[in-house]
């Protein structure tokens, strides 16, 4: 089947980006400091507002997720300061990476990969340490497909000095996360998720408290440094060169996501995890993550299956790209994204090939049976839609 | 489901088209009289005899297939010639209108919409009457998926004086049709079918007989003149201003063909008509032709249900494009192509949305059981293929 050249990407990042929002982006490249391009980005910075639900300004970098990451952590915090840390997963690690890297004194809650945190552990410790900054986390765990509960946290948080500094790169957009609704200081994203962009932008907005905690930050800062991007931001322009063509589709997909509304992309998304959970339960296999997010379904792979081959099969002959697990989960997990241009079909296709998959490395699976839960959920939604 | 502006195109013609080749079509337009479009034409010639299996040259017209049918009419014959007509469908109806346009004398097989002609009625024709002219046929006659019985009227034809004028628009690439090897004397396709390309160009192979009859032709002609063709082939060029973008993209079709081989493709056609097929009847619904066609498959649709806003619902709430029937047959018959650039994922498509539109519409199916009789079909072709 190779000899098609299609490939299905149900990978969490990158994500399937629609045609005319590729072809969008290949149009001829304009200039950023032209007229025009300031009304793009004044359209731009206005749209972002309501996929964040706030109404604070959005600043973007043309750099991966990460780069938003480093940008709070320089922005905020000055060497020292403590922060806790939420650790259930890689990305968990990388605020913790981050936070020493730039000096500061993390006090991490470790939690169980696959595991939520309880919001009573962060409680407990901004209880008995009034010093505490910030509190950083993720909303989803992308290595994992753990949800945890930002908005319980939040309330926590709220009543102290600290900020609540949410990694919401897989989780904006595909479920409710309202940053002023939820008291939620610093709300991060990418674009290589729910937004259904290439890879090659990120994403931050800072509460007045996040805005208050960053005029006494010490920590260097050029390229990520929120000042001198506010400054740009008053201009209708950016501190430096914005990746152009990758603007031009995040305007068309936020227009679309206005358009759509993000009730109803909420309730896309909820299908595709539940419909994808279900079929996943009737093939008698097991969702890795405790509080499973809709942003990806996380799948604990069956004892003694070759789980790189079955992937790299898949990938190689039939063009359906799964992510396998990270450092410790790595062959012992399957990640099936539900982000990006993905319609409710096209998780038949990543479940027929799991399906097939499976049986074709030695796990026997009745073909059919996942596919059939998944209709079911799938054909309610359509009832309860269109008819 | 709309709001992703999905479209599965199943329909018989347009079909979906790679990627790739759109965008290769989407370069700058060059010049016809340039010499290095000399150069394409050249490999495009010589690529299309690969793809028709023949030493003969082959033309093209930018037009749809209609436009090679009626160029074989004109080239071929003169006033009150007598031709041999099978008349199963919308697509025999049109090569009796051609032949009544220009006056020919047709003697028609009329074979039930549905059925495959006998090459005994051809036969019979031929050996009564002794001045017949041609025989004009289709390989697969689209508006009912059959598939005739070419390589046994070919036989039958060869030992007289008459022609056999197959139009292969739904067929050539999908099955075998080998042009000099069951001495088809006229071979006729389009862009918009198995060679996966966009609407707009017409194909047309002459052998030695044909030529010879085309000496004595008498019908007028112009732009879909042979002999204007053939002047213009040996100076490497075209007669009339060629479609420019879609030869680029067809060279590139042409291309992939090659390097996959028929004996692949044609595989992969089997593979998909035997999954639906299989997924049919397990949905306890019939195909509708006798002899069915791997082009597309068929399906009577069950009595009472209101097939028009089936097809309607599909495509404007979820995008799925199916092929109603024609004329006779609307509202009895529902068709799924398998022709251009599919995978076997995208049938699963079809057949989701075949189940779930069925129920939906009063006609209850079991959920998942067609899909599982196409997924056996597939993964034992997967298994035979790759493992």
């Amino acid at each position: 089947m190779e000899f098609l050249n299609k490939r299905y990407l149900f990978t969490p990042g990158p994500v399937p980006v629609a045609e005319d929002v590729l072809l969008s982006m290949a149009q001829p490249i304009t200039h950023h400091r032209l007229p025009e391009f300031s009304e793009i980005l004044k359209e731009i910075r206005e749209d972002l507002k309501y996929l964040f639900q706030t109404k604070k300004e959005i600043y973007f970098f043309a750099s991966s997720g990460t780069g938003a990451m480093e940008s709070a952590i320089v922005n905020l915090f000055s060497p020292q300061d403590k922060v806790i840390i939420v650790v259930g997963g890689k990305f968990g690690q990388r605020w913790l990476e981050l936070s020493q890297t730039y000096n500061l004194d993390p006090i991490v809650i470790e939690v169980p990969w696959g595991k939520a945190v309880k919001p009573e552990e962060v409680e407990k410790i901004l209880k008995t340490k009034k010093d505490i900054k910030g509190v950083l986390i993720q909303a989803c765990e992308t290595s994992t497909g753990v949800k945890h509960p930002i908005k319980e946290i939040a309330e926590i948080v709220k009543d102290t000095p600290a900020v609540i500094v949410v990694d919401a790169i897989s989780a904006l957009g595909v479920y409710d996360l309202p940053m002023d609704k939820w008291g939620l200081d610093v709300v991060i994203t990418g674009s290589q998720k729910a937004l259904s962009l290439p890879p090659g932008l990120s994403f931050i907005a800072f509460s007045d408290k996040a805005q208050d905690m960053a005029k006494k930050s010490r920590l260097p800062k050029y390229y990520f440094d929120l000042q001198r991007e506010k400054k740009a931001y008053e201009k209708n322009t950016t501190a430096f060169t914005p990746a152009v063509s990758l603007l031009i589709g995040l305007r068309k997909m936020l227009k679309r996501i206005k358009e759509i509304g993000l009730e109803k992309l909420f309730k896309h998304y909820q299908i595709l995890s539940l419909a994808c959970r279900k079929a996943v339960s009737a093939l008698n296999l097991e969702i890795f993550p405790e509080v499973p997010s809709e942003s990806l379904t996380v799948i604990k792979t069956p004892n003694g299956l070759n789980t790189g081959e079955l992937l790299k099969f898949l990938r190689s002959k039939l063009g359906v790209v799964f992510a396998g697990g990270q450092d410790h989960l790595k062959g012992k997990i399957l990640r099936i994204t539900h982000m990006g241009n993905q319609s409710l079909f096209d998780l038949l296709i990543a479940l027929s090939a799991l399906e097939m998959g499976l049986n074709l490395f030695g796990y026997k699976v009745p073909l059919g049976k996942g596919i059939k839960s998944a209709e079911e959920v799938i054909l309610n939604y359509i009832k309860e839609e269109y008819l």
